[in-house]
């Protein structure tokens, strides 16, 4: 392997001399750390019901779906978890994926091609750019938030069909979109508004239903959305909602859903219990807000719309080291370091999550607070 | 939605009018048929010590694992089943994906960028298709396993990083790729062969090991390969396996797995566990040979390199009529129609599954006989 041999090493020396070169550090079923590192909001990957409704869900269907889900990879099991999707977050559809990224690449590659215009906010997921490189759209990307910005951008669409992608709340800086200003904008042009909901549904709206629903905007002619199911459910898995007629079109034409093995049986049916948890539980969602303001406070750091606290720092080797330092105490954080951050600013990634209980949850404050502010001093 | 409600009704009736139009039938967990539609090859997706390793997992870790892998979503079991994954099929070292299509959209993508030439076997999976796109290299498709065709199409690379894509075996001919041939012209021309084994993968080769192994190819300096967790090994996901300095490079550049959650625990553990039984029972794989070979002469249809037997009908029309007589009698079939085939000629998709019982087996090969003979006669 010569030349490839040398080209990996060429790449990891690029990135070991930025300081960037990652690696994977397994986690034992039994450690004892107070985790504000993961995306499981609301604690519902633990909850005893999901949990027993995944291994359920194993024993009865078996490891895998057993192949795409035009073949036999439909089992009751997504067909509940659909309709139960669709109706929490007020859609007439719901089609679930593999992944949330599979659910990002179909959704804008079955409603692009090569004719059409595609605007999208700086800011938005690699699933979303990925999707819309591959289906080959003319990209127009805008400013973060930016209305003005998208309103231009669809004034120059010509006659091409567009479509304008954001998040409803944002990964990394934890911000909500305009979401009214850009479904008016995009009523105006006849243009579709892709919303991501990954870091929206469980955290924000009414019982944790999305700012999608909490905006009115569900039934809205020019709305669709995405959601994971890995993240404030607590599972693995994507989906994308809107009208009965996208579902059937994604159906027939998206590739990484026909191309692919259904979502495994238990990671559905934890979705689905989560799901019927947090419905019975629509208070839920308030801790978690409870959560990031406290702690926004205790930091001096900007608050959020969701459930993640991105705290600046002052470079990407005092991030490292307030994390190790956090770490030492028992609380796992994470951190966000160039190229995963819009800017140039590393930020430590706190999830204020809703399954750790008061005690632990004082606990990790004030190593926080503490840790925090030692490394803030750095330079 | 007006402009797009006409658009989706336009492009269902354009399918319709094709005999196109496709949708979802959920299956129920205590359906009684015998299933050679799905990917289980070997039925390990219902042994019961993978059905008790995917609860346990769900039982012990959740049904979800949490947050992208480089977060805290890789676990012991990933790092359990990744190093015996690379020691089963001989590779220096392999990572897991959600799925076998993010498996294959990173290795391609990071490895091409849009300085680079794709050599593509006209057969290849949607997946690797995709994968091609999204990175915008310049794209060569090339007949199918037509070697001087691709020798013409390295020779034209000038000085531009190469790669060839091929599956070991074709999903929907079941024919094998000349991989020795493949990778000595790769060689050559210092390209690489990215192989595809996600039909090949406990199928073929010594113990199911797949054929890259067989024509022991498996640490070739220009061979990579990427395979599914979600046929022969019943569960879901997919891997890249190949040098070390490979996979790091996938750990820090595949977008696909970066931003995307970590495959869950279930399906993670049933996967490993599949693969034991595998290993503790390297017969296993020759039954399918047996079985195909016998349905094959039975049905007068070519027989196959992997587990699908692909048996041509005069019609779209006949396989699907053949395909519901099939089902009436208790046995199930997959059809493939146009697009989902390289040519324009419709199919039945009969998997040789290994796990069915003698019985049971000797049954559906009686039902099938009948009824694709009742149906060549058709046009
Ligand atoms: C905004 C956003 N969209 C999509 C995804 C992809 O979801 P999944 O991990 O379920 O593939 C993620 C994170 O993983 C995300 O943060
Ligand atoms: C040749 C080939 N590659 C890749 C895939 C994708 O694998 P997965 O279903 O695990 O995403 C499939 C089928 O699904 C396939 O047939």
């Amino acid at each position: 392997m010569s030349v490839w041999t040398d080209w990996f090493a060429e790449r990891r020396a690029a990135r070991e001399a930025a300081g960037l070169q990652r690696t994977l550090r397994p986690r034992a079923v039994d450690e004892d750390v107070i985790d504000l590192a993961g995306n499981d909001y609301l604690g519902l990957g633990g909850h005893p019901l999901a949990r027993r409704a995944a291994a359920d869900a194993a024993l009865a269907w078996g490891p895998g779906a057993g192949a795409s889900r035009l073949v036999t990879g439909t089992t009751t099991l997504h067909a509940e978890l659909e309709s139960e999707l669709a109706e929490f977050t007020g859609h007439e559809a719901a089609l679930v994926f593999s992944t949330g990224y599979q659910a990002n690449l179909s959704a804008v590659g079955v409603l692009m091609d090569k004719h059409s215009l595609i605007v999208s906010d700086a800011h938005v997921h690699a699933s979303l750019i990925d999707g819309a490189r591959m289906c080959r759209a003319a990209i127009e990307v805008v400013g973060h938030n930016d209305l003005a910005a998208v309103r231009a951008a669809l004034a120059s669409a010509g006659g091409r069909r567009a479509i304008v992608l954001t998040e409803s709340i944002f990964s990394v800086l934890g911000d909500a979109a305009p979401l009214p200003g850009l479904a008016a904008i995009c009523a105006e042009h006849e243009a579709l508004l892709l919303v991501d909901e990954a870091h929206g549904l469980g955290v924000a709206g009414e019982g944790g239903r999305g700012l999608v629903h909490a905006h009115g905007l569900a039934r809205h002619p020019n709305v669709v959305m995405t959601a994971t199911l890995s993240k404030s459910l607590g599972a693995m898995g994507g989906a994308v909602l809107g009208p009965a007629a996208l579902i059937d079109h994604l159906v027939n034409r998206a590739r990484p859903f026909i191309f692919d093995t259904g979502l495994a049986p238990a990671p559905t049916a934890g979705a689905l219990s989560a799901l019927r948890v947090l419905r019975a539980q629509p208070e839920l969602p308030q801790r978690i807000h409870r959560r990031t303001k406290e702690l926004a406070a205790r930091l001096g750091a900007p608050t959020s719309a969701g459930a993640v606290l991105s705290v600046p720092m002052p470079s990407p080797q005092a991030a490292i080291a307030a994390q190790a330092a956090a770490l030492a105490e028992g609380v796992r954080v994470g951190c966000f370091r160039p190229p995963s951050v819009p800017d140039k600013n590393s930020r430590l990634r706190i999830t204020a999550c809703a399954g750790i209980d008061e005690r632990r949850w004082a606990h990790a404050v004030d190593v926080l607070t503490r840790v925090v502010y030692d490394h803030l001093r750095w330079s």
